[in-house]
């Protein structure tokens, strides 16, 4: 499913240099080394940093700088809580051949937050790349980040074009692109990102200087996301609150009845449970 | 520290040739390529056919057959509800050279049950290497596994140069080996393994159809231990139940806490947890 000529970006601005966003201009680079890459961000000096990276052409600090009543993609991925005013902020300064995406993991806040503005309604296609890890900053970033990822497209009202370009945008820099509304995609990824995140900051939390010496791979890799930035992770859980408590009170029900067939020593019942997990992981494996 | 030439093994039985036992005789091979070892379990073909992998030097289905009266090292590779019974129907046939170690990863359960009798305590010194992997079967099993891998050793009333002797045969297959006692095996490895068990099946099992092709690497990898061996587990869950029943309440405990705030939009508290889940987790690393 490669891209048409007309679907090729040659300008694209990247807002929020950070694992994300520095990820995306790496990305860019690699597939499309024609393409101008800006990078726009407050810290002038951090973003020199990473076009001295080369993830980087061009860097700038005010909007007026950017190129935006030109033919330019905008791809927001600051934190959650600062992405629907930057989305606002831009679109109004914004042509009506520059398109605006982001890599937000929610998406019914930021739809929201922008439901009443007009123009950028008409130029944002909300985006969220299933793709990320536990070390923050673009000195961590790859290009290979998005490689096979599923990338969720949540088109409101937005243009039929500026979807297929937006998803063109991120097929090319590696995604499986797949659409869903944005509520739909906050329950999902309450129950695939943000539920996991919480059991593995409690698993973490229950630990001690006695126990940590003697955790093994196991515990390890089940845990990592812990240790993922907590100001970020505090803005998306409270971004996606009542989904975080249905996916928690869900996950709690299932640990009530883990308990009491332990308590019971119900070891018929008990390996029932455990055989249904072994299964849905096998079928992800297969996926 | 590597080992006298005494504490060099000329003889190991290894008894359940799976990925542990498997991995602790291809460790062996590796280490110690004059080492003759000894596959001891049920399925003769089985057997044949660790040993034609290389795995083995000979392989056994009746104790009789076994060289116990000899200078030889047993390793019980079984899963847990099997141990004990079979440490002391070795033991009863063993000469006062042979010693006898286990890679049970509860240990209270198998200490109290040989406890009264004398050949067994005698000839027992009871370990749990840290190390394992949700495929299960010999063919899974590596010469690696056990490196740069904590082995808990139990001591109980076992003599000085038995155990001397098994912390010498774990540490040359690559362990580094810790003393403890065995109830405080127990309630450690109910935190660091058997709660990421419960909680990774928790999260596996609120996944539905629907969300599960939307998991990235963050679920794969906080949630893979769920796909252990269901009855394996069932017993390991059971054979520690007092103290996996507490860790499971600590954790509830960590998630209401979690839940209400949440709920309450409390960001800056919020935030304070997953911090504090951010330096255990970089403590850990510094490890």
């Amino acid at each position: 499913m490669s891209n048409t000529p007309e679907q090729v970006e040659t300008c694209v601005v990247v807002v929020g240099v950070g694992l994300i966003g520095g990820s995306v201009a790496a990305a860019l680079k690699s597939v499309n080394s024609t393409c101008h890459v800006i990078g726009f961000g407050r810290n002038a000096a951090r973003l020199e940093e990473a076009r001295k990276l080369g993830l980087l052409d061009a860097c700038a600090t005010h909007p007026g700088e950017l190129p935006l009543t030109d033919r330019t993609l905008v791809v927001v991925c600051l934190p959650v809580e600062h992405i629907a005013a930057s989305v606002r902020e831009l679109a109004a300064m914004s042509g009506p051949q520059t398109v605006i995406t982001d890599a937000g993991s929610v998406k019914r806040m930021i739809c929201s937050a922008i439901r009443d503005d007009a123009s950028a309604v008409k130029r944002f296609v909300g985006a969220h790349p299933i793709a990320g890890g536990e070390n923050a900053g673009f000195e961590n970033s790859s290009p290979e980040l998005f490689q096979d990822r599923c990338c969720i497209v949540t088109p409101e009202v937005a243009a039929a074009e500026n979807v297929d370009r937006v998803s063109a945008f991120w097929r090319s820099i590696g995604c499986r692109v797949q659409f869903m509304g944005a509520d739909q995609h906050d329950g999902v990824v309450a129950l695939t990102s943000h539920l996991p995140h919480l059991m593995a900051v409690a698993t973490t939390l229950v630990q001690s200087a006695e126990t940590m010496p003697f955790t093994g791979t196991g515990f390890r890799d089940s845990t990592r996301i812990a240790a993922g930035d907590a100001r970020l992770w505090t803005q998306i859980l409270l971004g996606n609150r009542p989904r975080v408590l249905q996916a928690l009170s869900n996950t709690r029900q299932q640990l009530d009845d883990l308990f009491m067939l332990i308590e019971r020593a119900d070891a018929p019942e008990l390996q029932k449970l455990l055989q249904a997990a072994v299964s849905v992981q096998r079928h992800q494996k297969l996926n």
